[in-house]
């Protein structure tokens, strides 16, 4: 196993703790000269809160462990393709590197709608390595929303066997 | 004066309070049927924390008066046209509008560098309304610079001066 898919590996650990309490199964590390210094995993549902993501939470914990809003010599590994907020978070938080797994077609800000980590108008580039663990992390997510589709089907099939039931 | 001014005229308040205590000038509220539910202001130095912009700050807050993520029938007003992150946390927090004084041409995501407010591949569009009391907004932030630049310029010669003193 490789040094980043290591560090991927917490990163699907949060996901995972997401996932056991219903959120979106999508969770983030940021490592600090070999130590992780901030976690953090979605909860967006729980909090009632859309700043909520799981890179935000991390970058938040790893500033308060640094006394710094500058996260120099910092990588932040995320299991799915950070949203335009979380990347905008990482080139404020000048994080020099990052490490995800799947990539987010509908919202993802790295390279699938914007490549905002490689734009030299801004006053930071952030170097960008995809597709770390990219299997588990898209798999745990497809998981997550095939389970949530299987309770709704079951939820209107129930629905509708009551209201036969009543009609009879 | 018209209501989007009468709202302005807060977040600007609230980019004063950032500017006593040294921190770039930048304000914002979030209103809900005609009451301020959400207020921020800039404080990444104080908080030594890089998601502590003005938006970031009033989003948590309005979410947390409402018990949503979603800001519905809600507008933001902000004095400066935000960054990536915290265009991104408006997106996400499904707010319907925004309404900003002065353009940030290094950093801004709604018109300058990107506009990612209509960007119909995302899940959410947010109406726009820009230049709102763009003066005072724009020159609060000049006057802090500047201000930086003079000091900066006093501490060199100063500097310079004790140098000459041992010198001699």
């Amino acid at each position: 196993m490789s040094e980043a898919e290591k560090w991927m590996q917490e990163a699907l650990h949060e996901a995972r703790m997401a996932a056991v309490i219903g959120e979106v199964p999508i969770g983030a590390v940021i490592v600090h000269n070999g130590e992780i210094i901030g976690r953090g995993h979605n909860l967006r549902e729980h909090g009632q809160d859309a700043t909520l993501h799981a890179e935000i939470m991390a970058i938040q914990e790893a500033c308060e462990y640094l006394h710094s809003w500058r996260l120099e010599d910092c990588q932040i590994y995320v299991t799915l393709e950070p949203c335009l907020m979380c990347s905008g978070a990482i080139l404020n938080a000048r994080i020099p590197a990052i490490y995800y797994g799947a990539r987010d077609p509908k919202a993802g800000a790295v390279r699938s709608l914007y490549q905002v980590m490689n734009d030299t108008r801004l006053n930071h580039q952030v170097e960008v390595h995809e597709r770390i663990l990219a299997r588990p992390a898209g798999e745990m997510l497809e998981n997550f929303f095939r389970a949530i589709r299987k309770r709704k089907k079951a939820e209107k099939k129930a629905r509708r066997a009551a209201a036969e039931k009543k009609l009879n």
